[in-house]
């Protein structure tokens, strides 16, 4: 028998699965549990934002949600679409004795709208059970809400010295095939990468997703340029351009070093994944260039380290923005 | 009530109290156990090497050793010399019932002879418990014994982009007060820190150890120069040296930039110890220059991560040689 954090969990994780392929919606996940304590009825919102993971869920319990708790990791939607009914107005109809929500959904449209119009029909509404979890897995849609631009990660594959590659430009490779899969990861739970012209004419038909079973799971495709565009990639022409995708929660910016300070230096960058390997390099390419900072006590307090973990050899480190660059 | 494991944990971590105090000799614990199960006597090689941990332990147990259980990291000594007995013979005079060795020492003058001896004299004699972790705390001494050189390290403080200074040279502080202490401990366990010309100049009057209860552990100070001399300290006209430092168990490799090259070129760091500090520093000072690395293949497979651990907002990474470079 679970709790209603491990429900809540379970239901996270189900939307966390979503990540990357719902935008512009957020990657919500939700379970349906019977009184007896089964699970009833499992949805994640789907590819392209719809139907969303409540209805989902409530398409496979059928008749069994009435009486049951639902466990959703935002508050269901309020409003009407083109391309479905309300959430808030589906459960309703469903008649669950209880829903457990994670997190107030920010979106104007919704915004407290969903949990009111459920406690009106007379169904008891818990809030906040698993926020944390639930906030990490959609910080990207949350972020897009909040500044107006995606979630941007900066990933970079690094020797202990720092080095992305040789004079030569050679960085194959510098990880081994543990940190590679997780960056192919990483990939699928972006809407988008972006990359310079030198990673692009260097590896272009890489920078698709190469596990299996995620092999439909290939973002979005950006270049950052000033020049022509090129077919299949959409362009920007400046990290500003951030600013201009409506439709991009999780946006992952892949290199090479130029591009990497070119985000860093308009602070567009939310977070940094690291895979490091266990090797020097010595002279050889730096990771970035110069990107505004003159004194080292103004590079202090802007980045926290949140994870540290072996992948086979290397290592993965994530530092998240802690402040933003002072101006 | 301890375990030989136990027990033998206690002597190790004893003996490697005095690392970076005893070389030549090697810093060796023992404790004198009673048939009780009290410890009645307990020693570290003293700093400058005599007396020998088992003779400052017997000392102290007095007629309490008669009977009692002897735990010593390495081999009790089996050769006179003009600054004390040998330390089989004081162990024999003192009769313990029993005595655990973690590891053979492996000086020719000793070499299985002392275990030998105190088998001889009646002695039940145990050994290998406690071996890695003896072997550890004693790997200066061993590097010396194998390769005629001491156990080197090369500790540096880096930026997540692997820089240690802005352009400008400005590197106060990279890390914070914890990784700064912890560094302080390392030098403290090194016998000799060796810096180049730059950082001697940059930093000489902070080149000693400033912890609390500490002070005394100054390791000796090296220049690595080709040019003069100066007063206070000793000089390594290039890394090869090392070779001449026959009194020099564990050596210290402070930077900066082309002294860690110099080493690195040479095929003679074994261990290297980073501070990590969560920054980015951007255009600034890399860790090294070129010191023979033309492909990314042969970068691999000559370190392994064995230690990685937070230290307040930075982190410590330990690398350790796992094969030489291949020429």
């Amino acid at each position: 028998m679970n709790n209603d954090s491990g429900w809540m969990a379970e239901a996270i994780a189900l939307g966390d699965s979503a990540r990357g392929r719902t935008a512009p919606n957020p990657n919500v996940g939700c379970i349906i549990v019977s009184p007896a304590g089964d699970i009833v009825g499992r949805g994640a919102t789907a590819p392209g934002g719809r139907p969303h993971a409540e209805a989902v869920a409530l398409d496979q319990a059928g008749a069994a949600a009435n009486g049951a708790t639902a466990f959703v990791t935002l508050e269901p939607c309020a409003h009407l679409s083109e391309r479905g009914p309300a959430c808030a107005d589906l459960l309703i109809a469903a008649e669950p004795a209880r829903v457990v929500v994670a997190l107030d959904d920010p979106d104007p449209r919704t915004a407290g709208q969903g949990i009111a119009r459920l406690r009106a029909a007379g169904i008891a509404v818990d809030i906040g059970i698993g926020a944390d979890a639930a906030s990490a897995s959609l910080s990207g849609y949350f972020t897009r809400l909040r500044l107006g631009r995606p979630r941007i990660t900066l990933k970079l594959a690094l020797s202990i010295d720092g080095k992305i590659a040789l004079p030569s430009g050679e960085s194959k490779w510098i990880t081994g095939e543990d940190a590679r899969a997780d960056a192919h990861r990483e990939r699928a739970r972006s809407d988008m990468i972006v990359v310079g012209r030198g990673t692009y004419l260097a590896d272009a038909p890489r920078l698709d997703v190469r596990l299996p079973g995620l092999e439909d799971h290939s973002p979005r495709r950006a270049l950052l340029t000033r020049g022509e565009a090129v077919d299949g990639w959409e362009t920007l022409s400046s990290p500003q351009d951030v600013h201009r995708l409506h439709d991009v929660n999780d946006l992952l910016v892949e290199g090479g070093s130029a591009t990497a300070t070119a985000f860093l230096a308009e602070d567009l960058v939310d977070r940094i994944l690291i895979y490091r390997a266990p090797i020097l390099v010595g002279d050889g390419k730096s990771s970035f260039g110069y990107f505004g900072l003159d004194a080292i006590a103004d590079a202090h307090g802007r980045w926290a380290a949140t994870d540290s973990q072996s992948l086979g050899p290397d290592r993965r480190e994530v530092y998240e923005r802690v402040r933003s660059i002072r101006r």
